[in-house]
């Protein structure tokens, strides 16, 4: 008997130090796939497509929304991101579990579609060290710096609708909560309920 | 800030093997301490006094449920078992997590005081291992045995009563699961709202 895959949402203020963390979660196990985001962002230096987001522009975007390419779709700091359907629901076909970087909204309607969907917020250990992260990155104006610490509070406010909180003080000990998270979450007695139906029916 | 401790409640079947589990749990982090019983059972070869058990008589044994000096106690295999209340307060006090080795009945006694608890039920990958673990044990007689499979297969009903199931196919890989469980109980939104509250007030 094998375990089922399982949606893991994972949110958190720009500046939390998710992709690290994501990586570092990712790295150690084969059996959890990425969900690459599609965005009419711009790429940031070394960021690739079909990796880490499919770049496309506002009207490619909208098209997708259109044909229902998309399981969820929201605004984030004047870009637009969403979550193609497809490869979500094959790689779950296949047992495997999903990851989705995404920010709030989105993650707020995948939990309304998907109650099932597990949603982790990740935070730096000291609100300050948003604000530290983002100046040290140097990709955004001061004005895009300003926007996304007002994002941040925002997110913090939604931070108790989701399931668990990890504190990123260290990108390893993050991806051991996460990957905690996705154990312990595996061995919920609901998931396992098959374990006991021969012995129960007995 | 640091995370609370957390009470720990493992039960599972004679030949579940538990012990081996949970020895592995414990040698892996100070923080968790284990929740020696009181119990009217002679002790096993290799059993310490106040390190496995603390070994009483009947008489001894009702003297401490008249004096509320136990959190819970039950009849198990015609032996008595029960918690000490005293060092349970006294290691949450300090922070430190508590595990708990104690039978259904009792689980679930400690589940209805302390809803918080975490109940983790143990069960080896397939009902026959229990029968062969315990002829292999060579404790028990024939009779004895028989009542502990009999035993089981009403525990096996009350598992889904627990939090999470454990499978034990591999000791390392079980002790692997309840870590990860205490792990991912600890960033449960609810015990990490502190985290938000500075933010959320601004």
């Amino acid at each position: 008997m094998t375990d089922c895959g399982k949606m893991i949402v994972v949110s958190g203020p720009s500046g939390a130090g998710k992709s690290t963390v994501l990586s570092r979660v990712m790295a150690a196990d084969r059996s959890i796939v990425f969900s690459v985001s599609a965005t009419t962002r711009k790429p940031r230096e070394g960021e690739r497509e079909g990796v880490n987001y499919f770049f496309t522009d506002q009207a490619g975007f909208c098209k997708m929304i259109e044909n229902g390419e998309l399981l969820e779709y929201a605004q984030y700091v004047e870009n637009h991101y969403g979550t193609p359907r497809t490869p979500v629901e094959e790689n779950l076909k296949k047992g495997l579990s999903v990851l989705f970087d995404i920010e709030v909204q989105g993650a707020m309607q995948l939990k309304s579609l998907c109650p099932e969907a597990i949603l982790i917020f990740v935070i730096p250990p000291d609100f300050s060290q948003i604000e530290n992260r983002l100046r040290a990155r140097g990709t955004d104006s001061e004005k895009k710096i300003l926007q996304r610490i007002k994002t941040a509070r925002f997110e913090y406010s939604m931070a108790m609708n989701y399931d668990y909180i990890v504190i990123n003080d260290d990108p390893d000990s993050a991806a051991n909560e996460i990957k905690s998270i996705i154990t312990a979450e595996k061995c919920r007695a609901r998931n396992r309920q098959n374990y006991l139906t021969e012995v129960c029916s007995l």
